[in-house]
């Protein structure tokens, strides 16, 4: 089990808030963002006597409301097609377990979410990267590119839309590639779509579910942490047209008993949250991602993504080791007693040695406290030494 | 991954309560014991904001807490010995995944808990069962039945302590059998003690933590769920000695991310549940397992283990295949419109062919709806044909 490249910073971070420095944390995907008034309420006003197991695949009454929110988002799904999880690291687990088998082949456009190398060496799954570039805006590789790497043991295309930790969004176009390419060779089409919500610029968010053509090949992966702010309640879901893979992974929701019961309560009623609190939040992330970029170019010597979603941006650096550089930051550096924390990107990247002069930086704090981290980066760029 | 035994009945449940049958479950083991009111109250009551990720080991004052809990049970660690986890389930396949590599081999004396097949088979272990007899109410198995299955392969022990689906308790004596063994192969000792408050007729439980001597090979397993009635909670833990155990255990749970928050508070405040709890709890479970095994000895032809703990008893039926006799009662019987749903048992052993004449009953129901349901039982097999 390979460590979390992020987490390897954790004890440098412990000890700078121990040694009185204070820290911007960019490194990690918790949102600042209040969780829906309704699903605090709902845990707040719960009634329950006996805390017991729910079912397996989860409680029914979620699950037909869940349905029922991915029809307003265009992707026609019943409740029987949903099994629900705990959080989408469970989900990925149950799908690599239920359509993979020890030593078969998923191909992930890197870089991608560092935890989905440890979900595939926990199932025996062999991840094979494929390079989206930064000079690109990370868009998806070409078809002959994906061709190129599929063999008889490739059973899977795993995409995260929007993008962790790059920001990209697929257009309807390029999900229509990816679709051609699953049906010509019998592959799955795997979409961790949990930053649906966060999308900018006018542009929409088109799922694997709207390819009607391959409802036998898509595995959607969702989450409620990112979009309503409620991470820690660990309530995911795993949606799919395919009955025998449901099936499958029923089994394996059957071992573990069933989903956290609280949460399942906070995630049902939060389905209840007005459209005004996205649009709130939808503007508050845009007005940190434009502060964020335009502060950022006016640092000399790097390059940024332009992310159309998600709240994360990939950043090159003139710097040749970015594990390097964060744990230095942590340690050696500060501007008045403040300095940052950053994830390097090295972890996201599978193939040795790209990503090293990378950071991925989440716009997770307000625009403010976004405007000193930059600044503090580049006056660490001055000084830094490889 | 292979069907519970149990599930495949589900739906011949669901079918016979569409049909007006009255259905006395006594197949799972979910309590219908009230869960402790200072759990439920602290939920009620917390102040949460932003529902936000806790540590992947679990929350510090949380662990601080369950290891002071320990401690009063004579189990002296330290809260860096602990993992929290989402449930013993999470807890079982961190530990496989941390100490096995596939194709290792993990003994477990059977009948045992039907869901250790389906964690081994997650990651690829193979389990090595060791037969234990209802005849001898489910001892442990001698030393050289144990020596006889040792391979180079062999990595651990899985105990199930009070036992799961056997309600045996092992004695001192045992433990320090195990001990014995461990020690001389360099083997780890698993042992799932979720049970551990529910030990009747004045014994006292005796965990693998108190062997001193094995402090390096013993790994602890426990829940929330049976002790508080938790089962909704998915809260578990994984308990060792061993460092680097618990630093890779570590690498699996940041994976994924933490354990759910709502029931982490839950977990802690049901810590302070006074002793009188437990008291009650008890007391009503020694009475429903006198009544029960008193009205299952009325029934000729049967053989009923003896359990000193948990909530569970294995019975052996005059019948050729008990899949299919818990079928039928589901089926084709009633008493005036009242059946009941038993854990046929071969689902509890690996070893092809054993158990098929057993069943598991959890007297997880009142004194009146047991003696009731047994009396179905008596009934049935009466006029059952196999």
């Amino acid at each position: 089990m390979p460590e979390s490249p992020i987490r390897k910073l954790v004890p440098y971070a412990e000890q700078a808030a121990k040694d009185g420095k204070f820290i911007y944390y960019l490194n990690i995907g918790q949102p600042d963002i209040k969780t829906p008034e309704a699903a605090l309420k709902a845990v707040r006003e719960n009634d329950v006597e006996i805390l017991s197991y729910s079912k397996s695949e989860g409680s029914g009454a979620y699950r037909k409301k869940l349905a029922n929110y991915f029809k307003i988002h265009d992707i026609d799904v019943d409740s029987k097609d949903i099994v629900v999880t705990t959080g989408a690291s469970e989900a990925l687990l149950f799908v690599f377990g239920s359509i993979m088998d020890p030593d078969d082949e998923v191909i992930i456009s890197e870089p991608f979410y560092a935890n989905y190398i440890a979900f595939s060496t926990a199932s025996g799954v062999k991840v094979v990267p494929i390079v989206s570039k930064i000079e690109d805006n990370f868009a998806l590789p070409s078809i002959e590119a994906f061709e190129k790497l599929i063999t008889p043991k490739t059973k899977a295309i795993l995409i995260c839309n929007p993008g962790n930790p790059t920001g990209n969004l697929y257009s309807k176009e390029e999900i229509q590639k990816l679709t051609a390419i699953v049906k010509k060779h019998d592959l799955f089409l795997i979409a961790d779509e949990v930053y649906r919500e966060f999308v900018y610029d006018g542009e929409t968010h088109y799922s694997i579910m709207q390819e009607k053509e391959i409802e036998d090949h898509a595995i959607m992966i969702d989450s409620v942490s990112k979009r309503y702010s409620m991470c820690g309640a660990r309530v995911g879901c795993l949606v799919s047209k395919n009955k025998s893979v449901i099936q499958t992974v029923i089994k394996f929701a059957q071992a573990r008993l069933s989903p956290p019961t609280y949460a399942q309560i906070a995630s049902e009623a939060a389905l209840d949250t007005p459209r005004s609190y996205f649009d709130e939040v939808i503007a508050e992330y845009i007005g940190r991602r434009d502060t964020l970029i335009s502060e950022l170019n006016k640092i000399e010597g790097i390059k940024v993504s332009n992310p159309k979603g998600a709240f994360y941006c990939v950043v090159e650096l003139p710097v040749k080791n970015s594990d390097h550089f964060a744990q230095w930051l942590l340690e050696e550096f500060d501007v008045n007693g403040e300095t940052v924390m950053v994830a390097p990107a090295g972890g996201f990247y599978s193939t040795p040695g790209l990503g090293l002069n990378q950071i991925r930086i989440a716009y997770v704090l307000k625009k403010e406290s976004l405007i000193k981290a930059v600044n503090i980066l580049k006056e660490a760029l001055k000084v830094y030494k490889d």
